[in-house]
């Protein structure tokens, strides 16, 4: 089986490797859209569009693929946090976020090419982060770091703003942009299993 | 500012480095042992041994010098699940542990050694961890990564056993066996800034 991760994102890179998966990583190129407002329903329409886009020309293959697309928001409230625009778009985010608990989706699109034969399965996790207050100073210092920029929210819990995390509830793989646990669980509902994953 | 850590443990280094630290590595040579029978209470006391050792001989120097001691265990119930004896205990461990919930506990202990002057702060965190059922066959699998010899509770949550662990509640990093949150918040109180931590 050929399993295509369909996101340029490192981190999701990372989280595959971890658990042993082979892969190939074939980034959609599109500008995704979403025309939702809840954001675990903006998360799985993003993860579809960027799987359907690594999909296509891949169907009526001999070999089996298996393309995975993700998609991951932070959320306050009703405001949902993508990636900051800029160091003071960074620094409203952090304030937003610091001292209080907030939630992150990630949208996970599994597409299963056999032939002529499509299964699909799409879902989502949530988990709730608590950070601990930060001043001003740490605040800019974690700018300073460079770390926000290419993160929603503006934070990376696997880099150095692991101090500020005071605790989670939920998946934490979902946090830095993959629930591995909900992918390989939700898988084996589709008949596959470690074996056909790992090398 | 000198820091060491005081653990043999390639997982706590990383969690260092993650968070950009400066530091060497002085493990204790010793086998600790403790009288304490409630986990919480065991591996502060752990901890503490392992950075009084690393310290003996470091004080009344002209450097600032900060010493880090940590243990883990995993606590089910009454029972505490160290690092698995061979396959057979690994595989009673995770019997144990699967599909049902269970305790990490990380006891700290940071020595401040400045001239003559000590200060020392001892601290626990604990995370609860909710596995996944794993089948039989995942069980045989999962030690055939040889991945839980060397971890208490035999398994790593960032490691291949990732894919089992459906949610924990509390601080990720303190069940790969480092808080390093709860380490950055109590030297703040020791009044120990980020600039003096990192490069």
């Amino acid at each position: 089986m050929k399993i295509i991760l369909a996101s340029k994102s490192p981190r999701r890179r990372v989280l595959l490797e971890q658990i042993g998966m082979k892969f190939e990583v074939a980034p959609a190129q599109g500008e995704e859209e979403t025309r939702f407002v809840r954001p675990w329903e903006a998360v799985m329409d993003l993860a579809a569009q960027k799987a359907r886009e690594a999909a296509t020309g891949r169907d009526g293959l001999e070999e089996t693929v298996l393309v995975i697309g993700a998609d991951t928001v932070v959320a306050l409230g009703d405001e949902i946090l993508g990636k900051p625009k800029d160091e003071e778009d960074a620094y409203r985010m952090l304030s937003l976020l610091q001292g209080t608990s907030h939630k992150v989706y990630t949208g996970v699109s599994l597409l299963l090419l056999e032939g002529e034969f499509l299964k699909s399965h799409i879902f989502y996790r949530e988990t709730e982060v608590v950070m601990h207050p930060m001043s001003e100073e740490e605040r800019r210092w974690y700018i300073g770091t460079g770390e926000p920029f290419d993160k929603a929210g503006g934070y990376g819990i696997q880099g150095r703003c692991a101090v500020f995390i005071q605790e989670i509830r939920g998946d934490y793989n979902n946090v830095v942009g993959l629930p591995v646990a909900g992918i390989y669980q939700e898988l084996k509902k589709l008949g596959i299993e470690m074996d056909d994953l790992c090398e």
